[in-house]
């Protein structure tokens, strides 16, 4: 009991009460208290964890998931976290469904949520769809949910959109604060926020973006580097301008991945594709013009081959504070010479960063269960103390 | 508790008892006691859900699903109802399994049935095949437990057939119920379950063959209306026929969309496939005649073409009872100038009734969870109060 | 409680401790204890399920299963096993996944087992490939929980390997001791382990392999027959040869089913692959050589052809002892005019053995949860003492 009070306690001073009933689509559309408010539940719940203290509450219920692209750590992140709280995941397989049937999207989303808690959507691939579509499905539901035919309202999770990866960008601040010792320690701090050569292409644009207004916001010296060409949305730029002047912190944008990684206290190089590009590819595939989509790849992938130089290599990280800055990757990452010839990353530098780079991973499971319990609890300090009283094992033996 | 009696007081005055143990094939099999049955534990475990009571009966336990058809909402009200009550679905998906290798109905249906309580089928593709099939499965469960293999014989739901689907018109059936205020209220109501125009063909017959099956049980005037060439099974108008005849109600066959709508309380226009052609297409089928089978599809799609005028318009409401009847459908509809150019029905007539359509839908998963409920407790009352007693939460606080 | 004594007694005679925190690769590699405790907790979890005890011991968690061939037996026997325990499978799909990104497998392994207590991998396709696989992932596992990543390490449960199919033989293993009343009625059994002609090819070597590496421990005569050229893994064939001399029982080796089966208490007659052959296709399979591929089926079914008189026939049957030795066969088998024109096993056999061939089957999920018990579960005995005294039901009512 008195260990909890270590995470009850912080949540007494967070306000973070509008979180009830609501959906998570964007950082950004979030207060600091809310998303202090979820780094706090997320430990509490992993303390709770490793202590064999089970924190299912919910003893039936469905997570329902839908993946647009296909993923591994987010679906098993998702999986995990509702297994966690007591929901079984189902997924929506778009093909086994009647979707096709040219049903709507409020009509599919009422359908399978009449016992759904969550829903967690990926879809990633085409600009100014995936954060609308998810939109839709929230506004489909809170709808059936007032007209009474839905008796709870399922909480959206965006799993990775066009425009933020939540669950990937708050775990990975999670990490960070848990390495740097604390939120206010980050204070000043650099990240270098930086594009990486792949030779494949096309990946979104959801990490860097999501990074970038996320992390200006806890007054530390963001740093987006890319090759000219490869900016990212313009929108995420201004608001992450808008974050740092408000956070007491810094955005600072250039070509140089040098300059970036200079003194830098964290790196986070990963490549992604040229936000131009990827709306035209989206006007493309809209139009139906897969020809057109063809030669736009050879495009990038030509444009792509220009920047092989852009690799975290030994020399650029000995160039950071200490040379000892911390190296974050969402996984998986293209590996020099392992899963690549050339990649994001010299495999020295990956093998050196492994085991913080999965504890990076870890958190995300958590993370996704603080957002569902935040939305489904009233009162997460009562019902956190209730879950110590109530003494169940998660192992009993 | 006191609540609770509304549910219990209703099952004292039915005799179900045949129930448990009891597979769920097709409506006409069970007693009319038997299905009000079905529909007061459909109640009561929705209003003990409303409440936050747990109806979790199943401490571990399989649901096994088999879909040989696209399904979304059946799919989703299967699982939510087996999660509702504590079963795990796992689906046998005939593509991942070792099934090609020429293994029996009878082996497979023991091999996945050691921990299954329950097993939910779709089969509706070929006629004489899909019912038949469930019941073969049926039988070698029950077969594996009289041998003492199987520790539990699951029961077997069907999730709908080539004759039947009354997982989708048992809770058709709980709407109108609701809708009219009770089971006696529908003495006399007019229902008129027409064909309707959809540019897709092949659609089953197991919703119009179920709702003439189970309707005509209840006292009202069910009138079947459709194009010459589309008949239903002739075994099941003879058997809308004689449970009119036995329950007081009507059955009346015509070929005009126009006098079935006149008047009527309920209307459920619907597309579906000619029996006859059906039957012809599984003996194509059976003779791997597949040029044969494209030559009719041809054919049909051309005599489908014939009947656009089958179509639920404002103007054909507006003759019903006080141009206000129920109008139903099981979803997903073919809407005009929105899912199609020419469809079922128009698109203001469907979004007048969007509501109500999500709520008629809204009653499958627990009409199936009772399915399972009464042929697994043997005591329904004692276990619904019992249920109460506990107080388990269905989300702890 | 009198009567779980029967099974907790039986283990306090037995060492196994050292399964507490390990894996099931390969049945050699544990104690005779160690199999016996295996026997008897599945025993033990039978029995409770069969009372109506719940023998849930995780409130939440998952099981991954990894299957790289198809599988419905063993897939739901694992789904089953981790179900009855509490755990929720989630299927590692790894054509959903990323892990064609080039991923590692120490990263996938660590990335999907953040809250994982238990892979189950089937992986038999190849020679030299499935086992070194699984351990790979077993040691990634045990590195990440060393890490401090895992909170807890997943047990590692062969569900098929190249070289030993432990859940099945084990299953075996625990139906003959059924069936012939003890562990101890085993010695100087004869069972005869022979191949049988099947049209199609390429059946994995690990049930044969698996049976001559067990069942050689125990005080029988295992004979091995086959044709010449479907010669097992040699260092299988010498594994078995010391069993058989350390355990006071022969192992026998012949190119004759008919020697085999004479005077036999059991009989296990399946198709599989010559081992060189296997060999071979792994090569050409390493260098994609696909004509390859192609030619060497070729030779094989040629070479398959001309051993179809190796079937298991009531003739045969007749010769064994007292014309009634237990038939078994992991399933599904060929029946000859069922399932194929000629096969493993003449139909009335395989008919007149139906039941105790399901029931064969039936062990095989408590295998699995007995597996997982004794690596989660430090004192099984007290454990299962306390699941006793819990008194949760399985099935509320």
């Amino acid at each position: 009991m008195a260990y909890i009070n270590q995470y009850t306690s912080k949540l007494d001073r967070l306000n973070f009460r509008d979180m009830f009933g609501g959906d998570f689509f964007l950082t950004w559309e979030k207060s600091r208290d809310e998303l202090l408010a979820v780094f706090t539940v997320a430990d509490a719940l992993r303390w709770l964890r490793e202590n064999n203290v089970s924190v299912r509450i919910f003893d039936s219920g469905l997570g329902i998931s839908l993946f647009r692209d296909n993923s591994t750590r987010t679906r098993f992140s998702f999986g995990s976290a509702c297994n966690l709280l007591g929901l079984e995941v189902q997924d929506l397989d778009e093909g086994k469904s009647q979707i096709a049937h040219g049903e709507t999207v409020r009509e599919t989303a009422n359908m399978i949520s009449f016992m759904a808690d969550v829903i967690g959507i990926r879809d990633d691939m085409y600009i100014g769809k995936g954060n609308a579509y998810m939109r839709e499905v929230a506004r489909a539901v809170r709808e059936g949910c007032a007209d009474g035919n839905l008796e709870q309202c399922p909480t959206l999770v965006n799993l990775q959109c066009d425009i933020d990866h939540p669950t990937q960008t708050m775990a990975d601040m999670n990490h960070i604060i848990h390495c740097f010792g604390g939120i206010d320690k980050l204070r000043g701090k650099k990240i270098a926020m930086t594009w990486a050569y792949s030779p494949s292409y096309g990946k979104p644009l959801s990490v860097p973006q999501g990074v970038i207004g996320l992390m200006t916001r806890f007054g530390m010296e963001v740093h987006l580097a890319h090759p000219e060409g490869y900016e990212v949305m313009p929108e995420i730029e201004k608001l992450a301008q808008k974050n740092a002047a408000e956070g007491g912190g810094k955005f600072i944008r250039s070509n140089s991945m040098k300059d970036a990684f200079m003194d830098a206290d964290i790196v986070y190089p990963k490549s992604w594709a040229p936000f131009a590009a990827m709306e035209k590819r989206t006007e493309l595939y809209g139009e139906g013009d897969f020809d057109g989509i063809k030669k736009l790849e050879k495009e990038l992938l030509a444009q792509n081959a220009g920047f092989r130089d852009w690799e975290c290599t030994e020399k650029l990280m000995k160039s950071t504070r200490d040379g000892n800055a911390l190296y974050l990757h969402c996984l998986p990452a293209d590996i020099s010479g392992v899963s690549c010839k050339e990649g994001e990353v010299e495999a020295s530098v990956f093998e050196r960063y492994r085991v913080p780079l999965y504890r990076q991973a870890s958190h995300k499971p958590y993370v996704i269960a603080a957002m569902i319990f935040l939305s489904k609890i009233k009162c997460p300090q009562e019902t956190l103390s209730n879950i110590i009283s109530r003494g169940l094992p998660r192992c009993f033996r």
